[in-house]
């Protein structure tokens, strides 16, 4: 029999969908976030070359020195802050990186605060450190930016940390830099950690993203390649780890991960270094398609009054069409051959949407629009 | 503060002895299992065929079909034994898949049995689900088998697993078919799990190594490209899950890890299909380099008595030098530019010992027994 904590880690409801909509034929994908752009040319050819010159050893269980100064250069370059290499530690994924931060940050019983809507998979990580979850409401009239009064209304004596993730998934919200610093200075005032899910930095359309190390060091900070470099399938990620932890947290890291692939290394710094505006075109083509899905969500009436400023992900309110938002999206699927994630995953304040990725090609949304369009015009399902 | 599980987790001592003698120049590392041998060329080409043809996506989380069915082939192909493709589930690394094992099986303050000596970080994954470990010892003289009357004493009602590794690291010992066995029917029988870490599979000099899966479907078997294949740098493993645990598994794979890289696993694929007579060569030196080792030990008086039946690792009894294993393994390095790793973490059976990797080259093997051989003739040291 399965421990108590995997009995109760739930599914990622994203991942089940695909599961099913890749037993169909003639689906638009609109369920994971997977980009349809291609990764830098230079990080392709640095991993060809250093596969091909025999990059296949064991590395550093930080990782690769080039790597890591190729991180501290993207920081200082992105937001002019100085993180020393002896911080930033490599991983495969930024989500074995939180794994390992839970398990460094948790204690069993101790609680995290997360926001709802939060990532799918966020509780499921407190678990596996024994862990439990709160969450502080976010309001889409808000734009699903968090006030911070409801976090330090929040955060009590058995909490270990809070969990942030700007640009967000699922709703596209970004974080004003304000919020981040409020947080890093709860966290400080209070002794418990700030942890901060970066991995969708670079995609925001309206105002840039802000890193929590702006404002202070003792936050765990999480990044990777997958989200703005499109690398999701190179499994590459990073935590930058306040100085007292790095000791802890390598050794937890030596332990149970031993080092990111070494080639894989090579190619997130060849992305890593690419120039900012290599970018700004795809940046552009997810704004667009941002609006073009906002636009047919206001016109069905299923919109929720904001618009996501970052990341690829919409947050759709289904809660006037008949079923709940699992058979609603069966029926998209099925009677459309549109996938969307329903939205329960994400939280209670998620139960009745269902959430669009934008990842996907301007051309298939489009072609979405048109499946879904008789099935959301009012004489039909509402 | 980091948690508790976090402050309970020991550094890897040979990753330090690593970092120090990295810092050196001239030295020969026998401190880490690094192969000297190239992965086969055809994985090297199917990585670099997948990365240019695109192969960044996420992956299915248990792995591609391919992958599985290459690994399906390899249990068919080398013990005759038919494992389902949905029992096998990819990881990155076979230690992310032993950190997702302990997760699933132990539940707080229950019991993990290993035996003493250990690999090294055995105890921390423990560490990461709440676990404790309780240990039996081997014996040298019996060749490091463990005794499975031994086992049958050490399992009670707080017992969750039993975790075994053949050929061991850091013996090198590889346990009968008949142990392997009667292990599966003592886990069977408690109600307790059998953990088998079979990662060195394949590298066995004398008889053949025998996986848990020819008695038993109800066991964890981890293996990985990383030893046969000399593809350490590539971090890619799997689990052999038993039947009834796929779905909880799959869900924390799901969650914490998404995927294994999907151009490792093509290029994983490509490794795990070459023809078994590809690795005769390669075991073959390692035999030779075995039998190098051991002949200088025995000649200084530090070998323990017994022969490495597998593996790469040999266990050097130096209780009769000056000093403990961290003070011999310093002498070493900085008098004769050695690197060996001291025996503390691997048990308290192994504390007077030091572990010494023959996958380095016999070149270097040759070179540090002169290096080592002033420092350990009768009148220097002893």
């Amino acid at each position: 029999m399965p421990s108590q904590r995997a009995m109760e880690t739930t599914p990622f409801a994203a991942m089940d969908v695909l599961a099913k909509a890749e037993r169909m034929d003639d689906v638009v994908h609109m369920e994971v976030g997977e980009p349809d752009f291609e990764p830098p040319a230079a990080a392709t050819e640095a991993a060809i070359a250093s596969l091909s010159n025999g990059g296949a050893d064991y590395t550093n269980s930080r990782g690769k020195i080039e790597l890591r100064e190729a991180i501290r250069e993207y920081y200082d370059r992105t937001y002019g802050v100085d993180v020393p290499t002896e911080r930033i530690i490599a991983t495969p994924g930024s989500s074995p990186a939180l794994l390992v931060t839970m398990l460094d940050v948790v204690d069993p019983g101790e609680e995290v605060v997360l926001t709802d809507p939060y990532y799918a998979p966020y509780p499921n990580f407190v678990r596996q450190a024994e862990g439990r979850i709160s969450t502080v409401d976010l309001d889409p009239a808000a734009g699903f930016e968090p006030r911070v009064q409801d976090f330090e209304r929040a955060v009590d004596r058995d909490t270990a940390a809070v969990l942030i993730n700007s640009p967000q998934n699922p709703t596209g919200a970004v974080m004003s830099g304000d919020s981040i610093e409020a947080l890093a200075g709860l966290a400080e005032r209070t002794d418990t950690r700030l942890i901060s899910d970066e991995v969708y930095h670079g995609l925001d359309f309206d105002a840039p993203a802000h890193t929590a190390l702006e404002y202070t060091d003792e936050a765990f900070v999480l990044d990777g390649v997958s989200k703005r470099y499109s690398m999701t399938g190179w499994r590459l990620g990073w935590m930058v780890v306040p100085p007292g932890e790095v000791t802890a947290v390598n050794n937890l890291v030596q332990n149970v991960l031993i080092c990111a692939p070494n080639f894989v290394q090579d190619g997130a710094t060849a992305a890593i270094r690419t120039e900012a505006h290599w970018l700004d075109d795809i940046r552009d083509t997810y704004r667009e398609r941002r609006d073009i899905l906002l636009e047919a969500a206001r016109e069905w009436g299923i919109d929720m009054g904001y618009s996501p400023a970052g990341a690829y992900y919409l947050l759709l309110d289904v809660s006037d069409l008949p079923g709940d938002a699992f058979q609603i999206a069966d029926r998209f699927l099925e009677e459309a051959g549109v996938a969307l994630t329903p939205g329960p995953d994400f939280g209670e304040l998620a139960e009745d949407t269902l959430r669009a990725s934008f990842a996907t090609s301007t051309a298939d949304i489009e072609d979405a629009i048109e499946r879904l369009d008789p099935l959301l015009s009012e004489q039909q399902m509402h």
